[in-house]
């Protein structure tokens, strides 16, 4: 299951993580409102509550919140097409020889039903399709005989993909991040009625959001384990090239996160300076598709010189949460959504910037409200290349079919969405904006070559390097 | 976990499982009303729904009834102290290499800690607490390298206790019911739109809902295949002796039950009759304590000619459900729950039937009130004997140190309850009324000595014979 | 609207209200399961919960249970055809220049139409269809010019039907039985944390339920008004005759509860007997019909000698406030409902003895059931004469073209429901076993004449006396 | 009771009502999130749903949507402190002797206790506390003895306030609008399925959601009569001055309603740019507090030529409908809503553009959010003048005493929420930023001086001219 996800993972000294977790949760909201889940470790119990909806619903008139446990994980799910069910909400919590596991996972394993079928043929079941059950599946038969670093070792060599998780082991709080790095993964000091604190989440306004302390992005291949009283470093593997997935710049982060030392408003911002300088046009206002497209337009009205004005408002009320009553309704879900302000269009020669087009549909049903509106010209403005590829490494996309850049050329799909013009940023563009180098960032929906094998896909393998590990050492420790 | 339930599996050749099942477990209420749920095979994938509560509240407007599998399993269960959770709902749906898994169970494994020892020590890991999902990793062990007859013969000769259990093997229905035939199970024909088919459940009266005929029960030891065109018989274990639960035919089934050949009811009504002759008292009125105690004393005023009057009106809108709002009403809930009618009780000498004493402060309380409404005397007589140990297969009963004919004498209890008589039935007058010799009986809460080992009580093990089995004979088969 | 409801209201000292309401309503759940609210007096205020469904859910972790209100009324509503809405739910509260009137009703006034159409045409406008809104409006135009027994006085004059209501005017409560004294209503002493206080409750159970002292019925015409340290009874209207409902004791009240001076449970088994002498039978067994029939039947077998044995089993969890997810289940209703025990009716003849006959459908059904079950013979026997009537003071009852007995006579319908034998009780025969003058009974019904004026029906009108009312004088009083 | 709201009616020849108010109420949605209602007429009947949150949940799954009635109207209500209760919820149903009325009203009345006293004198009584009972009451007396646009006459005479509603007369849709103006509402025209049809609404953007054609501001004192076939305007009162709600244009409209011939976008950006003239600082950032200071913020960057850089980003899902589960967590309230961007805050010199402020509490948090974030400087400039008085008009705001411009100067407000510098915009400023000359516009909460009399406050009354109206002329029609 291909899934975008937020996850957190708090621990404190005594108390405190609940409350913790669940103000973190909040503020991972967007990375996922399909359903949303806590465990915490509590006098050598894990007590876990998971529920469909936003954090708030969930957790409502909870007395989970006043739990006083000092180490919990935490999980917002996204909601994909099928399988939106409360058994597939997270975190995933087994019982085995060696006590207790809580997993909160942020990813995607392309290996996954390879290894499904393997421990199945080895007789192993299943009580869900996640790929969580299977990481629980092999992390317990490496932990059996081994101790947990070396267990999550021999994980992380069976496991391929993109993954950013969170365990509870007992009450130890362990935080990987795959080799590559796809998936964001930062670590954070907070504190708690007066207690110090870490916390490990998918992005950095989950610390802010308690005044926190960023400490530093989880390295690509690393595992931490903390404990109430300390935290130790391990650094797994160690790569030469990672790959960060560049969509967590474009749309999918909050543009207040810092994610792998970039502050995503910034990138944002940079995105839409060189669209300007990358497809210029003699325009009469820069307006955003909002939301995302916001902070891309920004730059390039500053870039270009052209007035930002806003074409398109959003009601505010119509989310993925709110479900359309009847098809009639859905029909009208853009203009329910986006409404074209005539009186700052019309006449104008429009410049729309987007962060990306999936399918057409909608990219075409917008600039039909901006010319119905008024416009004099409607050019569009994309802020990344074209998707001409799927993604298998946990960015929800529809298949090769269903992407327009996939089947069209970019007249074509310029004269698809009836646009006077249509451009979208390059990839140079995109890397330079991002500020990381393209050999560590992941741009195979960009390229169709992805750093990892994935069947029928191209594929530039990331030069790895197993980091000789003694299991006897422990690590870089630091106490709280 | 110690649970009583309801169980149903239903085949039909082309369609009709799904709405034939809500009917079954709609008749199998009684036997638990925490949770309920539905597993249907239809076009190679097994669909279920599960939920917290009644029937009807889980199926509510669900789509599921209109599913047109053939066949299919469905479960209540019954809330017992703590574990109260959606994720203790059954059928429990696993997946393994040879496909899904659906599981509905009714009893209690003895072994079952020992058995989930051994698999966590051979790296198993496990979602829940219960016996059901160890009795499907043992399963698919077994499966791996055995036809399904093989694998249920291994799988029966692993685990110990009380179960009586419907499984979907993909689409092939599954029945057992184990050697010591604890737990009730039968088979019967029904029909659904036009299509003959089978059906197999917890009670007979999830036949009758159906119009449907009465094949037999579920021998001790057997195996049911049954497919949407034929049923095998499988004989997998023959015992000299059996080992049915007496509180099946003490309060938990439907008197319109039939049950090892025994109609509930009629049972009932010779527990009165003994009763009567066991301890006869001159009175001027008999009274049940509603609702089980009415059929054995309707039995009890038939054989003394004492008139039959009701001296309790019972509140049919307090349930088992019915949350109480605060202490407070709780403490008024036998008030609320039962009534006792003054001017049928008025300066009369009464006699009380009920069908068994727990703790004892049940039977207290409702004394008291009786007496308060005016009776000259308050006779009680109760349809089975003192519960002096607890039940570890299947019937929900609490410790040794809270059952009161544990702790003491009858004469102890008379007092303790401030009845004027206090009568048990005797083990004799039980095993009589039920007709079945006491050697083919499980007495073990009556007498402290049980049919399986369980550590720290005494026990009379039944003699076992394992059937010679040959894997390639697929035993009795019936087509529908 | 023709409605049965329960009503209760309860007068302390200093505290106690909502919580005793609440148990009171919960012993008169059976008058109706839609709707139920509570309207408690504080400091000033009066605050009201309203909610669908039954008591328990209504009140669920509601903190109105808390207030510290020391009068309050409450109500519990029956669902009819339609009309299922929180807008119907009761008590009706309103604000007038007086302060607050809440009102909980039970009965139904015959000229509510035209006096509705009255009030409209002098501007009253109505935010709903019900009784209650129209009481209120005539009696907030009295208690304008006069004090409230004058009002109540004149309120009285205007309305004709069947009406027993409890009242809150500010923190005064008012309860009000109509002059004929359809409904019941009766006035009890209860104790609730060492504070006496007064009950007026549709039945006597509302009363037992605390363990209360019942006082008397509340006569036909009279007007309590109890404060929180006294009570007055003024006897606002003295007739010669009532017209007490029967059906109260044919299957409305709760068989514990004492109404008009007469035990119901008595009252039915008296029934039966009378029914046992007036249409003997050559039989094998008496069942009732459960749950109404059970005590009738009772009373049949006694006084026949023919053994009672139960035919039918009735499943508990079959209720009107479970929803029947689709037709084919609803035609499969009274299947769920009563199951035919099969061995105690083979070859049998079996006597059935069921409370009334409204349409016939459910009697041929049930016939049915024990006739496939192997009876070999069935004779019913009705509890009630023939209803030939409507009913339009409060019992929910269909049309005279839906009623059996309007449009057949005895022998067609014995061919309808295809019994042996239909024996009816007499209308003498349930009369002398209520053991109230016919006179002094509503048999509108069973007659067809009715004890007041109704549009194109027969009527004798019940001779009234008004008496005289000096509005200074403040009645009968009692302290508390 | 103060609400701000907002309503649309709709009517066309034959059906397509109910889902067009629903989508007309979606895009009105940020008027009131506390409930919906929808009441349409169809067949001589107004059937009505309402209940509790957001539109979409409110009719999720609801038949009403497929009525085909082709009249009707709807409401979102506003949730202000106490009274969220369904009993609240509007339109407002009522029965009297000519049919039935629903009401959806947007407004305050200034003399609704009078009226309601008055007419509680004369025997009305009142099931609620709101403003739209007692028009209704008023509205019903009228209607007794003058035809509909003769009683709306005499209605607008005796209500004092604002107010815009819909109201349906039966099948007849009437709309109103005070005769200062105070709230909006407008008339457009729409289509559905091929019928043309009106619309009238509290907002624009309820036109624009259809693709429909804005017609025109209804006039203050214009009564419009809708059928099914023809539209009739009543020009009842005329006014010399007008009273618009300058708020409506500060914060409460959507920025793309056009308002009595403004752009709201516009007015704001114009608010920005004013502000930059008005009180310019030397800065390196202008950021808006998002979401209502957006626009303005766009404005002043434009005027001032500093750079608009976002420095605060808002979650999203932290909203007036999100319970907060405890006081800990309402306490991190600004933190989970508002994030400070450091990175674009850091040792810059910050202008934050906010629409007003009302007590200072979250101005004061916000501005310490930023400053640890890193600002050099804060200076926080305010789209509206100081509110130093309340608002009795229909927007919802806090006591006197708790406005903290009517408690403290501008420099005491500076040196509370811990500003560099504050400026406000002048009224003066605001006015020019309208467009609307300051005699048309309501300002009582900025200075005092309210253009209807209120107890005890200043009060310069706008000059009415009550216009002569025949009862005979119906106006000026338009056909569809």
């Amino acid at each position: 299951m291909n899934e975008a996800c937020g996850v957190v993972g708090v621990a404190f000294p005594t108390s405190g993580a609940a409350l913790s977790i669940y103000h973190s949760l909040y503020s991972l909201q967007h990375r996922g409102q399909e359903s949303a889940g806590i465990s915490i470790a509590h006098e050598g119990n894990t007590r876990s509550i998971k529920g469909m909806g936003i954090v708030p619903w969930v957790f409502k008139g909870n007395d989970l919140l006043a739990v006083p446990g000092s180490v919990g994980i935490g999980h917002v799910r996204y909601s994909t097409a099928g399988g939106s069910e409360l058994e597939n909400a997270q975190p995933l919590t087994i019982n085995f020889s060696g006590g207790t596991i809580a997993i909160a996972h942020n990813g995607n394993l392309v290996n996954s039903e390879e290894l499904r079928l393997d421990l199945e043929q080895r007789g192993h079941i299943f009580l869900s399709d996640s790929d969580t059950e299977v990481i629980a599946h092999l992390l317990v038969k490496d932990l059996m005989r081994n101790n947990l670093v070396e267990a999550m070792r021999r994980l992380m060599r069976r496991i391929v993909g993109s993954y950013s998780f969170v365990m509870l082991l007992n009450d130890i709080l362990v935080a990987v991040r795959d080799p590559l790095g796809f998936k964001p993964l930062c670590l954070g000091k907070i504190e708690s009625e007066g207690e110090q604190g870490y916390v490990v989440a998918s992005e950095s306004v989950a610390i802010d959001v308690h005044d926190g302390e960023f400490v530093r992005d989880i390295a690509p291949g690393e595992v931490l384990v903390i404990t109430r009283d300390r935290m130790e470093s391990h650094q797994i593997y160690k790569q030469k090239n990672t790959a960060h997935c560049v969509f967590e710049y474009v749309y999918f982060a909050r543009p207040d996160s810092v994610i792998d030392g970039r502050l995503v408003y910034d990138v944002r911002l940079k995105i839409g300076e060189r669209l300007a300088s990358e497809h210029p046009v003699d325009a009469d206002m820069i307006s955003p598709v909002p939301d995302s497209g916001i902070t891309s337009a920004i730059g390039y009205s500053k870039k270009s010189g052209t007035e930002y004005i806003e074409a398109l408002m959003k009601n505010r009320y119509v989310g993925r949460t709110f479900i359309m009553p009847s098809d009639t309704v859905r029909k009208r879900a853009v203009q329910l959504k986006l409404n074209a302000i005539k009186q700052n269009i019309k006449d104008r020669r429009v410049v729309l910037v987007d962060d990306s087009v999936v399918r057409g549909n909608t990219s075409r049903r917008i600039v039909d409200r901006v010319r119905e509106a008024g416009a004099a010209e409607v050019h569009v403005r994309i802020g990344s290349p074209p998707i001409v590829s799927p993604c298998y490494l946990g960015i929800d996309m529809p298949t090769r079919e269903e992407l327009i850049a996939s089947q069209k050329s970019v007249s074509e799909i310029e004269a698809a969405i009836r646009a006077e013009t249509l451009g979208y940023l390059s990839i140079d563009g995109l890397v330079e904006s991002i500020g990381i180098p393209a050999n560590d960032l992941c741009l195979g929906c960009l390229t169709g070559v992805y750093p990892v094998e994935i069947p029928g896909e191209k594929c530039v393998l990331r030069q790895l390097r197993l980091e000789e590990f003694d299991c006897g050492d422990s690590g870089e420790v630091s106490s709280f």
